[in-house]
């Protein structure tokens, strides 16, 4: 154990020695607009506690317990604490905040703080225990538990290259004994690092213990924390002694469990203590974290790498620290924790000293300047206190006026924070918005999120046994194969729709001109549309309401045959085009999409309009936004001209004055919502075209002239004009004007009906 | 109706006028070796008669009906014709062939013929009346049934244009009756030209009739052929009178049924002949074509060509012929029937001058040359009869020795055609192979074929009311739609798998050399494989079967990068590679394959040997056959440097020569069924590895190393390497050596179960 530093340096492990497997789980009390304990029921929004991984109750029902899952990068574990912080955040009543202290900032009397009202008896059984033996006040306590694994292939590299241990599993535990009892013996830099909790609502102390009167570092830390009883002594000298001592304990009645074995570090495997004797320890659970109250989430991603490299060092130190050093390493946390911020530690060379280590272990291994840079801020924090996060606070308690308002204002900055951009999930945002939405419903109901390919938006849900695999937000299990086939052919999906009996707008395919030109017999007199095969943009296309003249005719066959190999001319429909959005048996939005437009007020010129209703938070650029901004650029100028104005002309006071011909979303088109206002019949349509497809999934085209007359089948009143097996969702959830539609949780529901969410 | 040149001419339909709609009606006896009837039924291997849209039976068990599907040209109505052949005479027992001759060349006893054995009783009951009124032995003679339609846009716009017929319906029926009854008057120019029965087996005459002694131009066009006795009488003054006429004689019972009127035209539409008169006449039924022998499928394109030319000729004409007229073509008719084959018409200038009016309608809708050239070979059999079909094949019969035998020489020589692509179907050459072998086997079990897309592989497969689409033969309803998304994207694949307990060769993505150097530790002294992430030609791949050294390992890693952005290095696995083809819950196929290869003689060079073994005919080029020739280029000939040879050298006996690393089908390589060699715990793992992927057919590539020593669950006797959601099929139906699979049946039965195929 002594030489790993060594092993490490000459086999350059460094690339191994950095992996690891992390997880978070942060507590969080809710609280009401005045920062005190919010006495409501945990949100029946988050679903189930009895499976939520993410989103859970800790001691009582008002405190949230925020769960990462185990992820293999800090940058990782940052993005899950900050979508599951975000989903909280934005699924909690509009008057609870997240109380971001370690330390309450208000409580209510004991009776009226009520334990977890969870399903498991047993689970509520022990929180009642622990309220009578701790007091309630002491389990409003919160902080974050930091869970960190060695890389496999790093501790089976070290075991393969010597001989003295012949078992893995035990070579395994040893590296993380000398982890463990290092971290008791120096945690205590930590806590003059990261303590956080200066002051605590003044009835929290219990009857028989003198309140203290100034700030310090970490009440928590400290013995005023929630801690063991005196009488709770367990060695760490051996991974037996650990194991027995607690056993013990329990067997004497001391302990009611295991679990209430509350140590800063606890050492984890198995699901009783004794199967760390057999299996050897998996990973060690630190415990003693204060939130950080200037992260929004609790903990900033900076604090998280200091501390893997923290706990590094402890692996890459020569020596193993002793259980009288462990006992004086407890003395100097106590004494540390208890420290006013704003004094110098009374152990600052040994702090330097760990730090100087860190550096020689960041040089040794060649990681990089990034990492160097964080230990260098550690150690300017540690010469000079006031760079402290509690001293921090203590000139913002002061500034602010007292403990809890400085508490409320980050609460509600926090919370508006999450409320910035709706339609994204924090930590995700790279991915597509719709997998974010969709990523975002998982988390709040507590269906697993397996991220499998990122950049393809390739997510695997998973409850209990029920593994759904979703690609794209909404390409799933349910449909069929052959149906994203035939979408994916326009003449297919136009056979196959009207094959089954449906409304297409009739039309003709061709080659080549002469062929064409030849079929003039057949659209003399009749409303028709000739435009290339493929085009997006409008470029090509020539509309002849009326019917068209045999000259204007060959004229816009030889128009479109500019732009494409093959043509279509195609039956004009006179209507408006709206996008059914089904899923399963149910039209679950409709949308209306209108070219990008401003409306005149008289006042204001084009330019002006334009300027104002970009300022919408929900128009962006690059579809990271469910609308985009509009644009002045050449197009929009040209379209401008047309109509005769130019972007400083004034419109009169209800002119629309459209800037675009389509109606993309993309080119800065609004939507609409017209679920609940278009007639049953047209929707019936929609779902029977969607089964016809062969899809459960599926945005269907309409053209509708009079949405109000029903459609029949002998005399339909639409067009369907295209079938799409990845429609875009989230231009439904926030639409321009109208109702929002969440259609991801509407395919939450189809993968897992089981959970009940509708 | 007599202005309808003029009517094309100005409004320049004739686009219009060239289009339609066009079907066949094929009948043919079954025959033995020796040209005698067969007495057999009719194959079980063409499914039930009951609803087989394509492979029926006419009067008798022996005598095959093969009936096209209505189709927009005559291209695609020959294809038609080709492949339902094609399928017949590859389905027939091995001693069986089809008779090509429209009057039999041998007949047993009356007795001896069995009317088809169909489920329908009313069928039967028909079919016996016919034998006892017209004698067995007359339901023999064979011909093809001709229907045409004129295309709806072209009857539309000629009806638009004019004001003297009211309702559509029946100006569409005038124009019709003007083709029919032309048709009637001037049919006699088509049996000049194509009747081919100038003799007949001498037992067929009937007791009371003088048999030919001569050669006629068409027995069968002539009274000894199938038709009415004299007493039948229908009026084609009107579609009023032909459908009263027909009434009357089923009601005095001189017809069973209105379909026992054998006219030479029959007028379509509706299931009785009243329908007629409400919804129109929806197209004709032109009833008189002898069999082509000439002709592999009884008809030849130009044949089909000529007579849609002629057809819309008699629409084209001025006049309508009279009843009288009508009854002239009767007698002209019977009267060119009976002529010598080798004699000119008695009526040459009529001929002529129908000829000619066919030339000017040509050029007056500016029609194709090719066209042109169709007609003008027919004015040059009209001015030398020796041009004639029939003239061809007394010339014929007297150089083979007799009518029997010149039949059974173009029969065999029909079947022997059949079988020279056994993997292919012709009239659909163009498409996949896969996709030719799934259309021949719904075309034998009476699936009904549609293809929405050519290029794209597309069809609709319909058996009565259950309709599958199917896109590159196996891509259908039954696979989810996430299946084949993770399958497309192997770093999900590999992920999904894992997930569900396979085993996968363990390995890692780099982005960079640095990294991937870095990771050194985690592969000293295992066997690894080094690879760019998207290769298919082994370049830029490192296999380090004992585990690399340090310095081999990064020149590795350089080496991989130079080929692309992204790397693998995956755990080596040993063992050979198979293909395991799987469909629902069966393994259906397993193959191995192996690289380009010859095996020396101790004679032959290398180039001889590549020579000899190109001629197997399962070899072909670009796919269009389930082998490829094996190339002697330039990868071919370094690889054989590398080995000590040229092309000219001549390996021992027995010595395996490799002209390629890969083993792929597409470079030559060599498929060796293992369907029913490899240990039945591998092909479950296949299963159950394609249900943990969503799907239902899927070509899982397993690597073994001992086939016969089962795999388990805890001890994998296998690493998956890859899965493949459009597996090819063709190569598992004609390996190179071992048993064909037919996996497109099984697709068939996957789509189809009610057709109960297996």
């Amino acid at each position: 154990m002594n030489d790993i530093k060594t092993r490490i340096k000459n086999e350059k492990l460094g690339p191994a020695f950095i992996k690891g497997t992390f997880g978070l789980e942060k507590e969080g009390l809710r609280v009401t607009p005045t920062g005190d304990l919010a006495l409501t029921n945990h949100p029946a929004i988050f679903g189930n506690r009895s499976f939520h991984p993410y989103i859970q109750t800790d001691f009582s029902e008002s405190q949230l317990e925020l769960i990462t899952p185990p992820v293999e990068s800090i940058d990782e574990l940052y993005n899950w604490l900050a979508a599951i912080h975000d989903v909280t955040e934005r699924s909690l009543p509009k008057d609870e905040y997240i109380w971001p202290m370690s330390m309450p900032g208000a409580l209510p009397e004991e009776a009226q703080i009520s334990v977890a009202k969870l399903d498991n008896q047993e689970d509520v059984a022990y929180r009642i225990h622990l309220a009578e033996k701790y007091g309630k006040k002491k389990q409003m306590v919160s902080g974050i538990h930091y869970n960190f694994e060695l890389d496999a292939g790093f501790l089976n590299a070290l075991y393969q290259g010597q001989s003295s241990i012949k078992e893995y599993s035990q070579f395994k535990s040893e590296v993380y004994m000398k982890l463990a009892k290092n971290f008791l013996r120096y945690r205590w830099v930590l806590t003059y690092l990261f303590g956080a909790s200066p002051t605590v609502a003044s009835n929290f102390y219990q009857a028989d213990q003198e309140p203290l009167k100034d700030y310090v570092r970490s009440i928590r830390g400290s013995h005023y924390g929630y801690v063991n009883t005196k009488e709770i002594q367990v060695s760490f000298e051996s991974l037996e002694s650990y194991v027995e001592d607690i056993e013990e304990l329990v067997n004497k009645g001391a302990l009611s469990e295991e679990k209430e074995f509350y140590s800063a570090v606890r050492l984890r495997g198995g699901k009783r203590n004794r199967d760390l004797l057999t299996d050897g320890i998996h990973y060690l659970e630190f415990r003693m974290f204060d939130f950080n109250p200037y992260a929004a989430f609790g903990m900033t991603k900076e604090d998280m790498k200091f501390i893997h490299l923290f706990l590094m060092s402890l692996v890459w130190m020569d020596k193993i620290a002793t259980v009288e050093e462990i006992e004086v390493g407890n003395l100097m946390n106590e004494k540390t924790a208890l420290e006013h911020p704003n004094t110098v530690s009374n152990f600052q060379q040994e702090a330097i000293r760990l730090v100087d280590n860190m550096l020689e272990m960041l040089q040794s291994c060649e990681f990089s300047t990034e990492m160097k840079e964080l230990v260098i801020q550690a150690k300017a924090q540690i010469l000079d206190p006031q760079k402290t996060i509690s001293a921090r606070l203590i000139k913002d308690i002061a500034k602010v006026g007292s403990f809890k308002e400085l508490g409320m204002k980050l609460s509600r900055q926090y919370k508006e924070e999450a409320f910035l951009k709706p339609y994204s999930l924090r930590g995700f945002t790279s991915m597509e918005l719709s997998t974010q939405l969709l990523m975002f419903d998982a988390i709040q109901k507590g269906v697993e999120v397996g991220i499998l390919d990122a950049s393809e938006q390739f997510l695997k849900l998973r409850h209990l046994d029920h593994i759904e695999y979703v690609k794209n937000a909404n390409m799933t299990s349910k449909d069929q194969y052959i149906a994203p086939l035939i979408m994916e052919n326009k003449t297919v999906t136009k056979k196959v729709l009207a094959g089954a009996g449906y409304k297409v707008p009739a039309g003709e395919e061709y080659q080549n001109a002469r062929e064409a030109k030849g079929a003039y017999w057949n659209y003399a007199g009749k409303g028709i549309v000739v435009k290339p095969k493929s085009t997006n943009f409008g470029v090509g296309i020539s509309i002849f309401k009326d019917g068209p003249s045999r000259e204007d005719y060959e004229l816009a066959i030889d128009f479109a045959f500019k732009e494409d190999k093959a043509i279509l001319v195609e039956e004009f429909i006179t209507g408006t085009e709206y996008r059914f959005f089904v899923i399963g048996d149910a039209v679950k939005a409709i949308m209306l999409r209108m070219p990008a437009n401003v409306v005149g007020n008289g006042e204001q010129t084009i330019e002006a309009l334009v300027k104002e209703k970009n300022k919408d938070p929900l128009r962006g650029t690059d579809h990271l936004a469910p609308l985009e901004l509009i644009q002045l650029g050449e197009i929009e100028q040209l379209m401008l001209k047309e109509q005769g104005y130019t972007i400083q002309s004034i419109p009169t006071k209800g002119t629309i004055v459209y800037l675009r011909e389509n109606s993309n979303i993309s080119t800065g088109g609004d939507s609409f919502d017209y679920t609940d206002t278009i007639d049953d019949s047209y929707k019936q349509a929609a779902i029977d075209m969607t089964k016809a497809l062969g899809a459960v999934v599926c945005g269907v085209d309409l053209i509708i002239p009079d949405y109000t007359k029903p459609s029949t089948k002998t005399n339909p009143g639409y067009a369907v004009i295209e079938a799409n097996f990845n429609p875009a969702m989230h231009m439904h959830t926030f639409p321009y004007k109208g109702q929002g539609r969440r259609l991801t949780m509407a395919v939450l529901d189809m993968l897992f009906p089981e959970l009940g969410i509708f």
